[in-house]
């Protein structure tokens, strides 16, 4: 472990910098504005029919003293309002929308008005419990609240230049620095729920205010310390849950709170919480040089990647706990997957390429991205799944529903506790953060997206239109825009999926081979306006297989083309997809379905597919391998599953041994 | 269907008429004699150490107002008792001691006194709860509590010739008698679980008492019927429900009441329930000749044995409930297959041979008892498990333990809810039931178990003294011993599990062709004192493959040689049994283990292994197999898991495909 102060210097291309065009992401990007985002304000505002109720905007009002009533929904409800708004920002980046604008500044007025003298804003212990404030950081989600808040507040404020919101939110931190803190009368603690920490890196980069950033280290550095924290606020409080009468159960492992988070090896618990929080860690260690922490990160991060996430960039393996299981530990059934963590290991990805620009880090990112991420909402904007799994039986999902009950073989209107959707239309909307990172005098290109970014690099303005054909073809083409010519090193990332992989500059190839550095092509030279550089990906169908001790995918393939995992359905290939086997050797084909999930490339695969008909009616037979038939497997990509009504779903298949 | 009457004739041979003498079953019998009946005792009298406190035998001294206290333990806490009796009046047919029926006198006697003028019987509604008596049938089990106390009560007068327990029970059984019925005051209804209904025919068979037959008939045509009774107590008990403050939750399927018996054609709900039920539906219809009764359990035998049962005879995948899933949906690791749901189905199949003896009854009894039963019980008789899985991952019961809550990598001492190890100790005693029955002029052979019987046939006197080496070996010797020559049929059953048979008769080959009637060879002759019959069943190794519709065994093999069901375990093959692969041309090879479990057959058969090692850190690799070695797996007996100690198990092996 060096230093990291030497790469403080990475940072991501702004998305305010980028103006995506890409015929694949636009469409997302447009959902998001036109359905997405609309939508979910009429859901935050109790208005869609037949959906969950909400109350987010209710309680606000209530809090304001706008509205009577009684607050309703969870004790972090407030977040929807703040993820909305966080949304609503980064579509403003993109396009204005004086409609739109006019509709989030209401919203913040009313927000304004909720909060207390003090700057504590918490619609839930505002309203129905002010005597609680403070007391019960294991479960109430209080400092996760805020922290969303002050994303919201930092990203309008970064999108409109208006400051309501943002001085709302400094406030609110400013609060939390004067309520925490090891001195007398202070709360030396921190929260149950991980988000505060990142929140309160962005309000550092964006006000210049080190306070922020300090607070944010004293929480991560707090968690996890002896005696805990929990306990102590317990015993104080004499033990009480929010959730019922009963008697508060603290499983520490659940909050990441075992033991001092730069001592974890291991990522235990809650998935989301995990991974907000080694984004929140990453910051930390970016933005104060800390080595230590930057070593538990990549610890946590080779844990994740190498011993718990599905192929499909999922995380959370039990629904008990929505949490990690132990290692290698990956049922495709009973699986969590749940949407936001998947966009939590994004988050926690794109902070890793800033301290260390590896493609490894963006590999998963796209991983997540591609798959569970848009596979967590439908093609018409309206339906999500919370939990991804990788196999489904509706029948069993029905029939055996304790095990199942977290498994939806159809994507959900709203949830009471919304934390996917909002996630999705915040990530979504703020795509082009994601793309572009500059170390120095190397511009990193992490996800190939088209469009058009200006950047500046040491005092020259470097235009870059990118465009690339993914996620269904690997051809990826740059056009460099210079005011005059500039030294400066391109660097292209080489997915992990792309079997060869060419470099043309200008139409002349460009030797790869010694200028590869942590999975970058590193095309260093003298750019002149107007060069074109040609990247080729082949993207070959992959058979993908699990590490051995995957005790669930032993004997089974995945099939794989560039960024997407593909998965058997119901729809192309009736039920019980059990009885598929692919043929070790069977080439696959490739075909278009133009109707499925806005236009899909489809992988058509020879098969077998055992013939329950001809078994009989013997439940075992002896000495009797069941007959099968060739037949052609269809597979789709996973993101573009349950869009045609309920049926079976299986990414890994039984492969010929 | 025909009339049932014409086979009404059929019973089984008693275990009055048999004596045991078998190298494999006399050590289980011995164990049930010498150490589980003996450690139940205790269990029962809260004297054992580390043990679950019972409170059984306390209640009834509490009830019977000889000692002071509170009641202890489940609402059925008093079936404990009674199956120690039941158990202790079948070792006493085999062999008087007049000490332990001293004990059970003494027992008795308490009883008697527990018992209330009425003939009421039951301490939970005498100690705790007396104005709850018959108002929550749905879930107190009080008539379930009846039923058992009839059985001991039954099986003691049989062994003993006592009447005092017998008398107790029919007050018992009178009283239920003025408190159900379709009369003026009486309770219309029936109970939460099913086990009164066999309980009554064997009170009639053995009063000759007809009341108690339709009493139990009652019980069956009430099941089911609408309005549903449940939901009529319930209203009546303003929907309090017996286990919290809470209201009554009621699913009708649970408690196989979602419709009449006879309109049921798939086995819902909780496993032992459903075939008590059907034991004592089959129990009516023998005895009533009730031809659509008998259909009924024809069709819900047909669906639990060819879509729901496991290969090794355990009912119930899911701990839901304890409950039957949906068809085919048979999971190795989440299974619940309870021991006393195998039991259950032996009761049930024992009474389908007695209406029809057609030898897939037996294989399944058989199945059920060499595998599940026995595997059920520890080789100290100290330890029992109440799952059954076919698949264990200690790690992984330990890490996901929501899912796995109900899976013990090892047997347990004793159980708060403690209905299976008597039940297996009940079973073991009274295993002459299981082995002959008689119809007309026919003497059907079930089960392989060596033994002498003396049995009447048609006023002749007969002597069989069977010699098997099962389950080791196929090989099995009558002699038949007659006071003068007789013409009869001795039907001997030809398992499924049997390759090829030959019988001889006085070492003369019998051809068997024309004389096999529905799986049994029907050697039909005037035979004489001294005459031999040997019966070879060849025992190869077979490999067994499920239906193509059972998801989980996709793929996969089981090994199955005679009637045992092997498994592969950790003890011998290390972790990550996952890793393993038969090669599909394997030769088996039989070995033989002294230490296990008394000294048990092994198969070795050649494997190939995944090796986690050189295939690296990565979780997922493209285009990459892992590499396998070739080793040699070894399977033990099911039966024989878990004596050595923690580790994996698991019944399924992928296979070469």
């Amino acid at each position: 472990m060096g230093q990291v102060s030497s790469i403080e210097k990475a940072k991501p291309v702004s998305m305010k910098q980028i103006a995506i065009k890409d015929a694949f992401w636009n469409d997302y990007i447009e959902l998001v504005r036109e359905v997405v985002v609309p939508y979910q304000w009429e859901a935050i505002n109790d208005r869609v029919e037949g959906a969950e109720r909400s109350g987010a905007v209710s309680n606000f009002k209530i809090a304001a003293g706008l509205e009577q009533g009684e607050y309703y929904g969870f004790v972090f409800q407030d977040t929807d309002v703040a993820k909305w708004l966080e949304a609503v920002a980064y579509l403003l980046v993109a396009k204005r929308d004086e409609a739109l604008e006019q509709v989030a500044d209401d919203m913040i007025d009313i927000i304004e008005k909720a909060q207390q003298p003090s700057g504590y804003l918490n619609t839930y212990f505002t309203i129905k419990e002010p005597e609680g404030k403070w007391t019960n950081l294991t479960e109430c989600h209080e400092l996760y609240t805020a922290g969303h808040m002050i994303e919201a507040g930092v990203a309008y404020y970064e999108a409109t230049g208006k400051r309501k919101l943002l001085d709302i939110v400094c406030r609110i931190a400013d609060d939390i620095a004067n309520v925490f803190g090891d001195g007398p009368g202070q709360i030396a603690g921190y929260d149950g729920h991980q988000e505060i920490e990142l929140a309160l890196v962005k309000l550092y980069k964006t006000t210049g205010e080190s306070k922020y950033l300090e607070l944010s280290r004293y929480f991560v550095d707090k968690r996890g310390e002896q005696p805990s924290f929990f306990i102590e606020e317990a015993e104080r409080r004499g033990w009480t849950t929010h959730w019922n009468k009963g008697r508060i159960h603290i499983e520490p492992e659940y909050f990441q709170a075992h033991k001092p988070v730069r001592e974890q090896d291991v990522a235990v618990g809650h998935a989301v919480r995990v991974v907000y929080m080694l984004a929140g860690m990453a910051d930390v260690a970016r933005e104060t040089g800390d080595a230590s922490l930057l070593e538990a990160c990549r610890r946590l991060w080779n844990n994740i990647v190498s011993k718990q996430m599905y192929i499909t960039g999922g995380i959370g393996s039990m629904a008990q706990g929505e949490a990690f299981s132990v290692d290698y530990d990956l049922p495709n059934d009973t699986v969590y997957s749940e949407t936001c963590a998947s966009i939590g290991l994004i988050f926690f990805a794109q902070r890793m390429l800033q301290l260390d620009p590896d493609s490894r880090y963006a590999d998963v990112l796209e991983r997540a991205l591609y798959n569970t991420v848009i596979g967590g909402m439908s093609r018409d904007g309206r339906h999500f799944f919370y939990v991804n799994p990788l196999e489904v039986t509706p029948d069993v999902c029905n029939g055996r529903n304790k095990n199942f009950n977290h498994i939806k073989p159809v994507r959900q209107e709203w949830f009471g506790c919304a934390c996917c959707p909002p996630n999705i239309a915040r990530l979504l909307a703020s795509l082009g953060d994601y793309m572009y990172s500059v170390q120095n005098n190397v511009v990193y290109s992490h996800l190939y997206i088209g469009g058009e970014t200006e950047l500046e690099l040491n005092g020259a303005r470097v235009t870059i239109v990118q465009q690339a054909e993914l996620p269904w073809e690997g051809k990826v083409r740059y056009e460099i825009g210079l005011d005059a010519d500039a030294e400066f090193t391109l660097a292209l990332r080489l997915p992990d999926w792309a079997s060869s992989r060419t470099v043309k500059i200008n139409g002349e190839a460009y030797a790869l081979d010694a200028n590869v550095v942590k999975g970058y092509a590193m095309l260093e030279r003298s750019w002149k306006s107007g060069d074109v550089v040609e990247l080729e990906l082949t993207m070959p169908v992959m058979k993908v297989r699990s590490h051995p001790l995957v005790r669930h995918n032993a004997g089974k393939v995945a099939l794989q083309r560039g960024p997407l995992v593909y998965c058997l359905e119901e729809a192309d290939n009736g039920p019980l997809l059990q009885q598929y086997t692919l043929q070790r050797d069977a080439e696959p084909h490739i075909a278009f379905d133009e109707k499925l999930a806005g236009g899909v490339k489809l992988i058509r695969i020879d098969a077998s597919k055992l013939d329950a008909e001809s078994w009989g009616q013997a439940l075992y037979r002896a000495d009797h391998a069941p007959s099968a038939d060739s037949v052609t497997a269809t597979f789709i990509p996973y993101f573009a599953w349950a869009n045609r009504g309920k049926g079976e779903m299986t990414v890994w298949v039984r492969e010929q041994s």
